[in-house]
């Protein structure tokens, strides 16, 4: 971590993680990032060394890796060259940081990189290397993947963009955002369900629509969503504060809305990230007491999802060296992240944030009634220990220190 | 029909339409009519009588009932209420004809839209009738249906809106779409998954995620939410010709792009359609032969959408007195169509259209040799007739005469 760089407003050193879930990460991660580095050299993505040594420095197969620990190769390497594509995509095209981004555009591109995976054969992009990509990925995505997978990939992948459009309507339109509207939104923004249908993908995970797209699962699903979303909004701070608009993450949100210091609302980012952690946990453990073998995998998949994007983050380039301060990416550059064994907010009533509260809402009743709910109590209610009876292949992947 | 009146380019005599499959409507469509009128001026959705004159000239009902005949009430009725709100956002937001229109803003609005119904009490928007009848019309929603039909109704939606806000955007940059991309937004334009996902939810319908997925059962839908998509361009070209904007129909995009004369469009239009017609017709009876119970449910649900909207728009004073004509709908408007037995391009190969080629390609390949395909054969190619063996009720539900 080259510390003597200029300090982004929250320092580069990030508060401890509370994340008492265990890691893992795919035994062959080696070998497929150099599948899928000479994959990346073959598809003319990048115009010069430097571009290649920042996708590079995503660290894409460490993500897919921690993220899909179990997962079969191929899919797997499928998934790894997809986010090479998309954090170009993302770079390029999303989140340039340019004041100047017009939502028209990105909403047609956006269209036809839909259809593109929707619709064999739609010619709906020009020739550009990088739409030739995507036209490669599609091809080989639905040759995969079953009807309902495919599907899931499709529905994620629209997910993404219409949280991407969003971001950028509010950039053009000069907004930043509330922080319930962000709450909303987030998930989608970081692409959430696109990586989580490559999940069950890569790992033969079949869980049936009804258990999917009931309440609780989808609330586990946001849930999951914004704290790895919280985490993205800490690890790429330092990234974003140079780009003409005030990026829109949780930290920024709270400083343009409650007026506070960025100390503060780094301080309170991490309160609501950590009172979502411990409904997720709690949740999780709610729906695996009587989940089939397909739902408890996805259940351990998001776990493996935040889990791993933390430590993909501490020690991505694109995060721990970023490009606004770096003009290569610097090997071995790290965070240099420490942990803790409890939530920084011991609370577990829900937060006062209008759109998550159905996420509590979840929460067996009679669970719940076990704790102190106040409409807005933030930081002040109280935690009443409570015995977890909950499933134990869970139970055993959470360690005490979240290492 | 006021024929005295200013004559839209293509005429107010629509060419007779093919479309050999049976009609109904619900056995209790009056009643339901006099529940969602009663119910919509329980909303405060209209600002005056006018409004509300032109809300009932949507025949909501009409259409609702037609679309799902056989249908049990309750949902039928939450679908009628839908659309009438709806249509209140395609006319006030969505589709105003204003060259001022922005993305932008859009975006932001499909947001808060989808979320509402995604997500209980996220209160992501104002206190108008507007939004609070959307807030009644998502709460129950959510009560009435299934973790995988409300999925399906929130897929649906956001389908319509991906659709909604791609038109804005080609508005707002001066962009005529070419027939390709018409074609493949289209279908979303038109909310073909939203109101098919009430032919299941009222039909009672349950069709597995591995059937409807399918490349095939996919290929059917769109290629059914793009003959009611022409249709509904031609009923609805009157009412759009005098926007600030030229309006995004296929008539138009081929006017634009080929330079041809109006009729000459409109013919080339139709010629497009009755093919498509001719291959769904096809692709429908390839798929019912190999369906379960649910899935020839859906495939008659198709044929019920198709067929039931030419009736409703004939009929339908939204359409047959536009409102840019009319200070009021005028009762008993009509269209006044006329049918005709067999399409008016006997052709039977792919269309030389990019991105439906692929509905195409799902035909069997047995039955797919059988015929001439080139890769540009609009209106050339001979029909070799072939005998089917298709689905009993099907072929039942298909008369001669088309009426």
């Amino acid at each position: 971590m080259a510390r003597a760089l200029r300090e982004p407003a929250i320092g580069w050193r990030l508060p401890p993680f509370y994340c008492p879930i265990e890691p893992a990460i795919h035994p062959r991660a080696a070998e497929l990032e150099r599948r899928a580095v000479s994959w990346l050299d073959s598809t003319g993505l990048f115009r010069d060394e430097k571009d290649r040594a920042w996708s590079i420095a995503t660290h894409s197969t460490d993500f897919s890796c921690r993220m899909i620990p179990y997962g079969r190769d191929e899919p797997l390497l499928l998934f790894i060259q997809w986010n090479h594509w998309a954090f170009a995509l993302d770079d390029i095209c999303h989140d340039t940081g340019s004041a100047d981004i017009r939502t028209a555009g990105i909403v047609d591109l956006n269209a036809r990189i839909s259809r593109c995976l929707e619709a064999p054969g739609s010619a709906m992009l020009g020739s550009t290397p990088f739409d030739a990509t995507l036209e490669d990925l599609a091809a080989r995505t639905r040759a995969m993947t079953t009807p309902t997978q495919l599907r899931r990939v499709t529905e994620g992948m629209r997910d993404w963009l219409f949280g991407a459009a969003w971001q950028v309507s509010n950039i053009e339109r000069r907004v930043m955002p509330t922080l319930s509207d962000y709450v909303a939104l987030r998930p989608s923004v970081n692409g959430t369900r696109f990586s989580l249908s490559w999940s069950e993908i890569a790992g033969g995970i079949e869980v049936p629509d009804g258990e999917l797209y009931s309440a609780p699962v989808q609330a586990l699903t946001e849930a999951a969503g914004f704290i790895v979303s919280c985490d993205n909004d800490l690890f790429s701070y330092a990234k974003e504060d140079s780009q003409e608009t005030t990026d829109q993450n949780i930290v920024n949100v709270l400083i343009h809305h409650d007026g506070s210091s960025p100390a503060q609302a780094l301080g309170d980012a991490v309160a609501i990230r950590d009172r979502v952690m411990t409904l997720f946990l709690e949740l999780r453990d709610q729906i695996a007491r009587d989940a089939g073998a397909e739902l408890r995998r996805y259940l351990q998949a998001l776990g493996h999802y935040i889990a791993g994007c933390i430590r993909w983050m501490n020690e991505a380039p694109r995060y721990a060296s970023p490009r606004n301060r770096h003009d290569l990416p610097v090997p071995g550059a790290t965070y240099g992240i420490t942990w803790r064994d409890t939530p920084s907010d011991p609370g577990t009533g829900p937060l006062p944030i209008a759109s998550a509260a159905w996420w509590w809402d979840q929460l067996d009743a009679s669970s719940h009634r076990l704790r102190n709910h106040r409409v807005s109590d933030l930081h002040h209610d109280v935690r009443v220990p409570e015995p977890r009876c909950g499933d134990e292949s869970l139970a055993a992947g959470r360690s005490a220190a979240g290492r």
